[in-house]
């Protein structure tokens, strides 16, 4: 049985109210492209980042951390180390699963830290096929398939982890157990600037530390929609949108995250 | 005997509208400080960049990609088997030899790549000395040469990869075997931005997917130098240059490239 | 006995001026957060930057740079066998021991550098408070503690490696045996974007290569303060402000130096 709501929950905006209360301290294991970009949309937001991923300090500090960032984009063998660490340290943590399918050494570490089961996985639909098995997986950080043609291997991947899987696309999925949330909306500026879909986890570890693993990655896309509409409409291309979305960033009120954003919500009883 | 016009090729035009068609998966290698502003040059441009640079995944990426750059501004121990590994794909490459000659790990890798035949060495005219053997290398990304003076140095490499070399400078040289294009214009303001030269080997690199090794050195430096100029021309310093930049490059339009830059090409025959 | 004086040293003018005359080659071991916004900060100022941070080099390119910035933020194998090498290449260098205390990789190597004597330490208060042995370390790049706490820890950190301290701040401490300078003004805005702190301490390592510690330190501080007044003035967040800063570092003149930020010094006898 499925029931449909269609209005905005109200949890985003309880959610960003309390990101900004706690200014989480958020760890990011991530790659070289986007650390900076990454850091700066969690300051924007009103989190507390920090990029500590070398072996001996990634486990300590994911210990005193609120939420975690695991992104495969490029993991050097200490990364891979330290995201080891960093997983069984019993914080809330996202994996973000880049290019994986293609390439075997983040193939393998993404395989084996499922095991350590993520509150929330969050990538594009070819990276969701290919960790679920079920596909061969992107040819980077492009999606070459739609969002919605990875909800059977979300869900799947749900089961396995009990937790909650984020598919991005034109319309973004997020997807547990028995509910599937579609947040429509945003700009596709955003795919013209590196990072935006890197950063979009990070923000989603940084709201694990206030709220659960789902309304975390609903919280964190319907942020992203909202940012990047506002910022679309007043740039001119790519370099002055990521200026602009960090802008947005911050400038974002609670309350307009009730607004300006459709959000779709089935639950499967 | 040396055959010389003064009228632009048609060829840029043609290149970039044929990345655009393609949006060419790239592979770069390259260093830490630049990741960011390469990804977001190459996505502006309309390229697919992917910053794949482990052992292990470097070689299988570089046999999808439709070029690779590889940039020695920061060369781990991980990289530099990244590189190894990628330049034997069989995929065109660009090789970029930043401050090589001072630095000795760096420069015997750049001489141990030679043997893998880039397509394109893209450096300032003190890393094209210092990699023909001919100059005492740079202070870093500095050229503290003349692109002119590196011509020489610039047509031996040619002689010994079979490929084509840019020198970037006031006036950019682009030389191979018979011919050297000379390209003007520009901006100044491209200097004081890290990773300006950097993204430019990248682009390149791009560029290698669709057209042949000098069209792509040439039309990649047509594009920085509309770009650059264009972008100068609304900004007040090199933090809003940079973001006018990467908007600049996504605005281009491959007519664009046929006005406002001279292009001198001379055959020897 | 304490002499007061609350008139702006010339200092800072001609610092100024020197940098931009010398344009400094500034090797920066930093972290992979930082490094482009730090790079662009140097080249904004008018100085060169140079990441050379891999072992074999590190210690080459220190011996001809003019300042080095040592940066613990990220620090892997290769930074840390490099920092080492390149602290004893007699270079006044300066030690930015990020999040310090807490993590113990790094406190470890901050406490091993200090034998090399850093012309420099730059932090918060909270990583100058758990250098010195008197706290318990930050959080990550957060200061936990104000500048002020910090006065005795820094004075002791100066008695023992001969260098000047600098606690970044509301208003900045620069701290050597006999002085305390006190830099107010500056913007909030600053701290909320990734890397002000660590672009301002390689700042400080371009100002080494043209005056003494104290004299950089105080130089930097003051240099941080007027271009982020600046940008704040004519900026609606931290994506536009991180970019009016950088255009704001590239027009600032000598003689701006003297003006707006009210510095006290105070000299123990």
């Amino acid at each position: 049985m499925v029931v449909r709501t269609s209005s905005s929950p109200s949890t985003p905006t309880e959610a960003l109210r309390a990101l900004r209360e706690a200014a989480p301290l958020t760890q990011c294991i991530t790659n070289a492209v986007v650390t900076n970009f990454t850091a700066n949309a969690l300051l924007a937001l009103g989190a507390s980042p920090a990029m500590c991923d070398i072996p001996g300090e990634a486990g300590i500090f994911a210990g005193i951390a609120g939420g975690v960032l695991v992104n495969l984009g490029t993991p050097t063998r200490e990364q891979r180390d330290a995201a080891r660490e960093a997983v069984t340290a019993g914080t809330p943590w996202v994996l973000d699963p880049v290019a994986v399918g293609a390439l075997p050494v983040r193939t393998a570490l993404a395989h084996e830290l499922l095991d350590a089961r993520p509150a929330i996985i969050r990538g594009n639909a070819s990276e969701i096929l290919a960790l679920a098995g079920s596909g061969a997986g992107g040819r980077g950080v492009d999606a070459t398939d739609s969002a919605e043609d990875a909800l059977d291997a979300a869900r799947s991947l749900t089961i396995r982890t009990g937790g909650t899987v984020a598919v991005s696309g034109e319309t973004d999925l997020i997807v547990d157990a028995t509910r599937t949330a579609r947040v429509s909306g945003g700009s596709a500026l955003l795919t013209t600037v590196t990072g935006g879909g890197c950063a979009l986890g990070a923000a989603m570890a940084s709201l694990l530390a206030v709220t659960p693993a789902f309304d975390a990655a609903l919280t964190a896309s319907v942020i992203w929609a909202v940012a990047s509409e506002r910022a679309a409409s007043r740039t001119r291309g790519p370099g002055s949108f990521a200026v602009a979305f960090l802008d947005e960033l911050a400038a974002i009120a609670p309350a307009d995250l009730d607004e300006r954003v459709r959000v779709d919500t089935e639950v499967t009883r």
